[in-house]
C-alpha cells in the first residue's frame, strides 16, 4: 500500500506518530475488556486510541483483522508472564512451586485478563478460525511446562491450571489456596 | 401481578399457551447461541419464541432477569445429564469411566453447548453477580462427584474436567482420548 499524503498513514502521519498501530491494538483490547468483542466498532476503537477513524482501515484489514492481532497480543503477553516463570525456576521444586503461583498469581493477573481470556475462548467458541490463537497458546505454554515436566504431564498441568483458575474465579465461594499446591502436587507425583 | 383481560398474559393467552415462559427461556438460549448475549434483544428473543414483545415484560423483569433463567437452565440441564452419569455408576471402576466420559462426550455436547457455556463465563467474569449460577452449578458437579470421590478429589477432577474440555475444544489440533483416560485415572490414584 502507497500512503498518500494528507491520508492517516502517510509519511507525516507515521513519523510523528510510530507507534500508533501498537496503540490502535491496545485501545482495541481495553474496548472488549469493557464492552465486549460485540461492542467493539471501528469508531470506538479510534475514538479510545486517540486517532482518526481512517486509520483503523489503514492499519487493519477489517475488524477480524483487529482482534486477531489484539488477541493474539494478549494472548502473547500472558504466555510471555508464564514462560518467565518456569524458566526462573531452576529445579523441579522449584517448578513446582512456579505452577502453583501461576495459578494463585498469574493467569488472570486481574479482572480484565479474566474477561479479555473469556472473550477469546467465546470468539473461537463461535468461530473456529480464531483456535489458531487459543492453540498457539496452550502451545507455548505446554513448552513451558515441558522444561521440567514430560510432556503428558505438560498438558495435564496446562489443563488443570485452566480448569482451577476459572473455577476459582467463578466461584463466589472464596477456595483455600493451599488446595492448589496439593493439586500440583498430586499431577507431579502421579 | 394481576393479569387483564387483553395482556399478553392474559387468563386467555395463557390458557391458550401454557408454555410460553418456557419457550421465551428456549428461545433466548438460541439467540445467546447464535448472536451472543450482546445480540440479545428483547426483539430478537420475543420474534425467535413467537411471541409478541409485550410477553417479555409480561414474564420477565427485564433482560437480566431472562438472561438469569436463560443461563440457569442451561446450566441445570448440563448438570442434570453430569449427575446421571455419576449416579449410573456402581461402583469407583464405573465411576472412573463415567469421568472420562462425561469429559469426551458430554459437557459440550455440541458446539451450541460449547458456545452458551463460554458466553456464561464471558458474563460471570464480567458481572460478579451471575456468579451465583456458576457457583451452583460447580456445587452440583462436585456433589455428583463426592458419591465416589472425597470432597478434594471430587475438587480436582472438576478443575480437571473443565480445563481437559475447554482445551480439547479449543485446540485445532486433534487430541488423543486415550489420554483423557489416563489424566482421570492419574488424578483418583492420587
Amino acid at each position: 500500500m502507497v500512503a498518500q499524503q494528507g491520508t492517516p498513514g502517510s509519511r507525516l502521519g507515521r513519523r510523528n506518530d510510530p507507534d500508533r498501530r501498537d496503540r490502535i491494538i491496545d485501545a482495541c483490547l481495553d474496548v472488549i475488556a469493557r464492552s465486549g468483542v460485540a461492542g467493539a466498532s471501528h469508531r470506538k476503537v479510534a475514538a479510545h486510541a486517540g486517532v482518526p477513524l481512517g486509520a483503523m482501515t489503514y492499519y487493519f484489514d477489517g475488524m477480524d483483522d483487529l482482534l486477531r492481532e489484539s488477541f493474539t497480543r494478549f494472548a502473547t503477553t500472558v504466555s510471555d508472564r508464564f514462560e518467565r516463570r518456569m524458566a526462573a525456576a531452576q529445579d523441579h521444586d522449584a517448578a513446582q512451586a512456579a505452577v502453583t503461583a501461576i495459578i494463585l498469581e498469574d493467569v488472570f493477573g486481574d479482572d480484565r485478563d479474566l474477561v479479555l481470556s473469556h472473550e477469546l475462548y467465546t470468539l473461537a467458541a463461535r468461530e473456529p478460525a480464531y483456535r489458531s490463537i487459543t492453540s498457539a497458546w496452550m502451545q507455548r505454554s505446554r513448552a513451558a511446562l515441558e522444561r521440567h515436566f514430560d510432556p503428558e504431564t505438560a498438558r495435564l498441568l496446562d489443563a488443570l491450571i485452566e480448569g482451577l483458575t476459572i473455577h476459582r474465579a467463578l466461584d463466589a465461594e472464596a477456595r483455600d489456596p493451599r488446595e492448589v499446591e496439593r493439586a500440583v502436587a498430586r499431577i507431579i507425583a502421579a
